[in-house]
């Protein structure tokens, strides 16, 4: 899969299109997915430009999911969840929605059916009080 | 969660019970799911004892999803397969059936419902011959 300068990640990247973020290293971005599966749906990236994890550096893929585990915590943490899902899909047949590597973090609970992904699209000023919980609870990098 | 010292992965890496392994490094072991969720499923776990990802070392996870990265490549290319899904479950919750943090790899194909988690047990022999396949296909690590 060719790489595409213009995928939504890469505008984020820049600054060009908004994200509500969560946390940001040299390496890697987290933010809120505007689309969540559940509330407290995290999405971390890698600032470098590959299209899926075989693309990716090692040092990339290390570095993403160093933040990933950052963010489960957090995750967990500021929604008292039982489960956090880690997902990374690959490919339009595994799921892959935008041409830009990254790992969903989704907290999961016992009774509660995620909602599909990529479906509808949450209100901003709500993903924003969500990151405000996990940005309190995120352990040191 | 508490580590269980006896659970099925920790056994596996004393060799006290079988596994069909794909590859090994000195922090990682690679092997193929004996219930897969289609065919090709392989395993990364770290050798670190960590029942999650948020009990693991940020080393532990660098090296996992480094060699989960290199199977994921090496599943695409044995199989063929238009996508690969990556998933790693934390908490009963989320889905997670044996206390030793661990990585999915799964083939995605786009007609291809993958089968229930952890469902039905698969002939030693054709796992066999997947992980040949596989590592015929395994990138430089």
């Amino acid at each position: 899969m060719a790489y595409d300068d213009n995928n939504i990640f890469a505008r984020i990247l820049r600054g060009e299109a908004p994200c509500v973020p969560v946390f940001e290293d040299a390496f890697t971005l987290a933010f809120m997915d505007v689309m969540p599966q559940a509330d407290g749906h995290v999405l971390v990236i890698p600032k470098e430009p590959a299209a899926t994890l075989f693309d990716l550096s090692p040092e990339g893929a290390a570095a993403s999911i160093r933040s990933t585990r950052r963010a489960a915590i957090a995750v967990r943490d500021a929604f008292a969840a039982p489960g956090v899902f880690v997902g990374q899909f690959n490919g339009a047949a595994a799921g892959q929605t935008v041409p830009h590597c990254h790992f969903h973090v989704i907290p999961r609970f016992p009774d509660a059916k995620p909602r599909a992904h990529a479906s509808v699209m949450e209100d901003s000023a709500k993903l924003r009080a969500f990151a405000e919980r996990i940005i309190a609870a995120l352990p040191p990098a």
